[in-house]
């Protein structure tokens, strides 16, 4: 597909059919995809859990669903539709231990030299080419988060080793009908709004 | 272009044709896509500072770069060549706001509810969709970090308000010969080593 008609529709897609299940082949696509995503100083800090059993799956749903959130939203049920789960977890040590190397010299690996957590904006880039991808194939996905509470649970079952922090999860699949986010009624922002020239 | 070949072919710039300016068809475009970057809740706490004449990309080079650096290392040169320097900054605040609102429901505000910070991912996002839209475009560019020491002469040299955050700066211009970057010798990581299957 052409570039700028990937990008024209990716849109966050909440629902999918469950007895399709997504091709190996693509499936490697999208994590062939998301380990191109730029690094700083090509620390490459990110890895991706795969599910895409129905034990994982219902693993992931378990230990990730806040505890005191209905069970039946919505949003819920139409996710747990999907047949695949990527979940893209960054790995801040990547960085320091990178950046403490003879060519960067920040041998301290004092966190205050980052301006902003890459090793999560990176993993971010990585999570972008998998939902652009995603788009490339003609299926649907959705980027969610899971809440911070849910994250130690979400540790145990998978056995994910400390260093590395989920950003979130991509559910993906054949599309099935759903209702568009109602925050999109808030309207894009326009480059009037969020665009300065020379300056503020 | 086709989606997977601007994926295959994107890579850091470091080297620019000075006298050849960005379209500006081309530039609002770039601005334009990474508008279209998804945001948690739709909230779009992004915000894009355009530096394209003589005068605001001098007054970038002067706020930014390490006062204890030489001015002449072949990354600067590189990099000073770009005739467009645009800059994502977050807006943590715009979160904030965006999940007090009655349908979410965090009246209190309270950072720790966030899992990692989705206004710096989110702007990640957007940056990358410059990135590749850049490579569309048939244009080089570099995304690289503004030190946090040089982040308060950044601020005040474009009257930036104090909830922008700049995720770092992205170079524009028409590609000129330049070394790939030592980085990446250090070689891609594979699935293999990245991606794990149902569990750890």
């Amino acid at each position: 597909m052409e570039f700028q008609d990937v990008v024209l529709r990716r849109r966050m897609v909440r629902n999918f059919d469950p007895d399709r299940p997504v091709d190996q082949a693509v499936r490697d696509r999208l994590l062939s995809n998301a380990l191109r995503a730029p690094s700083a100083g090509f620390s490459q800090g990110f890895e991706f859990l795969v599910c895409e059993s129905f034990d994982s799956n219902k693993r992931f749903w378990e230990a990730t669903t806040p505890e005191d959130s209905p069970q039946d939203t919505p949003f819920l049920e139409g996710m747990r539709r999907a047949p695949l789960l990527i979940v893209p977890l960054s790995n801040r040590d990547a960085y320091l231990d990178r950046y403490a190397e003879a060519d960067k010299g920040w041998t301290d690996r004092d966190e205050s030299r980052w301006p902003v957590p890459y090793w999560h904006i990176d993993t971010g880039f990585a999570s972008l080419l998998v939902l652009l991808t995603v788009v490339d194939e003609g299926l649907g996905a959705c980027f969610f988060g899971i809440p911070p509470a849910r994250i130690p649970s979400f540790r145990e079952a998978f056995g994910v080793p400390g260093a590395l922090t989920p950003i979130g999860a991509i559910a993906v699949g054949h599309r099935a009908p759903d209702a568009p986010s109602p925050s999109l009624k808030r309207g894009r922002r326009t480059p009037e709004q969020a665009v300065h020239h020379e300056r503020w």
